[in-house]
């Protein structure tokens, strides 16, 4: 930082639910957006499904003079949606695709197709090194009955990794995005105790917008209302975080919402509200994040993700009984092929699409769950490794502080950290 | 570092051929390599194309005393292949698995199934923070007609970023493994040129090997020669890199490779040779890269990425081609399906095989096509990026200079890094 004088940065989020031809009033819809984001002129602003890349070349177009610097992280089939747009010299990026994300055969919820990712944007502020992450996860489709559960904590696991990892040096790391995830959520926890995150909703001075922060909520007229069940009001699954570093202290001024509708609109930007955050940035010598409740969440996190390996243990021996399948009935329709008097031609054609359509779901769903087996063992082994390491770490810190004094463990936060 | 002593540090990397049932002698030289790292006890051991689980723990077992820390990378269908021991505490690990890895249809090339992948492994050395990466590339099958190039210069590039973006507080950079390209390739000269790893070949004071450092000798029992042409004695495609920090100056004290032959045994360890280094590990007052050339580089490499996009998009319409087709051939089906008596039964059985076959390529293919195309692009936009980034601060730097003094630019090497 060249001056001493506190910086001021605006960051802004919003899941722009911008699916082509399928979100209503998409068109017109990132056109509100693009004015509101002109006229706003944030510092860093933080898009998620922005889907299309005409719509991402549009927001360039229009925001040029007022963000000259852009990017949409691309990725999976259909990309991965996360676009990104700043005032300050954007000096770098870096796309880490999630190795865990649904499975291609759920067509209709779509995740797998979109190459879910965290990109990391490394800004220049005036002189201050600043790391922007901006990420969106798999989606919750049934809280009560969440099939992908294990596959989003796999993911909230590699953000944390992938913000541990490549944070060091930053003065300032701040992430934002759509995380589906509620705050209380196993994944939110565990991104937050690993990595030393602050969430802007607990952390600002000022608060203004919809109640208890939500930004799914239940007057949009674009929700379904009974998808909320059973929170009637709505549910808080957007976010931005923020940490400073050991030069640079950082406080959240004031967040805000959107709060649905937009005035002088029909409807509002998008099924989600917008997050405005105001971070305030210091000189420091130095701050303190203890997170000793990382250890608990972190084996919390690693029994999801074993209780996943051996579904998808399971799955995989399911997928190969359909090869196997498979493999029967193609004997069978050679066999019939060759003696073709046996039985009509109709039933033979029947037959042979049946074997075909067994053998290639089966050889690609087995395909399929080895690989999410792989990754998943991945997860496992390398949360494993950070209990471990962290294990050691706080019986080494508990070690050296009964040595000095025994009463003082009782009265004072640990002061075991992750990052080190 | 507790003590102002230099610390030694020898490495050790291999590419162990290990594909069960197919590679010739296979569990035989995993116990050679087993034996020989255990008597060996080099610090660190990287070793490539451990396929096998079973392979891996057998090697964990019996090194369980000599280096009680490993990792065994998962990715992809079959994994990565990548294997890591250390006598020295693991602290983390994190594993990033290239977007572009070749063709999943090129199944006897078989790169695809591997998830090439690029693991990093951060070490407490006597308080020293090492990041150990290891990683394989994707292989060349032709030099002539190189249809990978694009792919592994994209993992290249890749690989460079990852380094680069999590290397960050590391007091000593290690790189290891089997990057299927010579020393004057292009992904070389980029991952070289923009992390500033130096190859421990051309730095080590005292070399022991095959002539010029080559690990794939033509007099290597399980190496075709004809593979080798124009080549006659061999290549060099295994490389040990480091790189030290502003608080620790390093020195490859020497290098040496396997000569092919293991006295006391009929075959060697593997199709390639292993390398160890030693490195010496001294305090020092900061060192300077420059990497004034890195901006060629990365043009050039740019322009290898950009014609497989090319390339990309015209297979992308070729697939849609085949999915149109698949489509005809279905309404042609059903079509004689509603009228049997049209056309002999098994002509229609013939006609839904091909139909299936056509429609199932297509859409197949044409995912494949569409997420190599993100993922081109993705790399393309971040090579623009950074080359932009270079561009204007070697601009800056050489107006510093010439500002100060026009005479020295000619005669000194430029200022320029990239790594800041």
């Amino acid at each position: 930082m060249e001056t001493q004088q506190p910086v001021r940065l605006r960051v802004f989020s919003l899941n722009c639910w911008g699916i082509r031809y399928l979100s209503r009033h998409c068109e017109q819809r990132f056109e509100m957006i693009a004015d509101m984001l002109e006229r706003e002129r944030h510092d860093i602003v933080l898009l998620q499904e922005v889907w299309s890349e005409q719509d991402f070349l549009s927001l360039k177009r229009k925001l040029s003079v007022t963000h000259p610097y852009s990017h949409h992280f691309k990725s999976g089939v259909i990309g991965s949606g996360l676009a990104f747009f700043s005032k300050y010299t954007l000096q770098n990026t870096l796309l880490h695709q999630y190795s865990l994300n649904g499975y291609p055969y759920k067509v209709r919820h779509g995740d797998w197709f979109g190459g879910k990712a965290v990109g990391l944007a490394v800004l220049d502020v005036t002189g201050l090194r600043v790391h922007v992450y901006i990420t969106h996860l798999h989606a919750e489709y049934c809280r009560s009955h969440d099939e992908y559960l294990a596959h989003r904590t796999a993911q909230a696991w590699e953000l944390q990794q992938f913000v541990h990892h490549t944070s060091r040096g930053a003065a300032l790391v701040v992430l934002g995005g759509d995380l589906n995830m509620h705050p209380q959520d196993l994944g939110t926890r565990l991104v937050q105790a690993l990595t030393g995150l602050r969430d802007c909703y607990t952390e600002a001075q000022v608060f203004d917008g919809c109640e208890d922060g939500i930004t799914l909520i239940a007057d949009n007229p674009f929700t379904k209302r009974e998808d909320l069940i059973p929170f009637e009001k709505g549910i808080r699954i957007d976010y931005i975080m923020f940490k400073g570093s050991e030069s640079l202290s950082v406080q959240c001024e004031s967040l805000s919402t959107t709060k649905g509708s937009v005035p002088g609109h029909p409807f509002p930007y998008s099924d989600h509200e917008a997050l405005t955050a105001e971070l305030v940035l210091f000189h420091s010598e130095g701050s303190n994040m203890p997170v000793s409740e990382g250890l608990a969440i972190l084996t919390e996190a690693q029994m999801v993700v074993r209780e996943q390996r051996f579904q998808t243990e399971s799955m995989l021996g399911k997928s190969a009984h359909l090869l196997a399948v498979g493999v029967a009935l193609l004997l069978l329709t050679l066999a019939l092929w060759a003696v073709p008097w046996i039985c009509p031609g109709a039933l033979v054609s029947l037959l042979s699409v049946l074997c075909l359509t067994a053998f290639l779901s089966g050889v690609l769903l087995y395909l399929l769950f080895l690989t999410q087996l792989k990754a998943l063992r991945e997860t496992d082994q390398q949360m494993s490794l950070s209990s471990n390491h962290m294990q050691e770490r706080f019986t080494r810190c508990r070690a050296a502080l009964s040595a000095s004094d025994e009463a003082v463990i009782s009265h004072s936060p640990s002061p075991f950290k992750w990052e080190e």
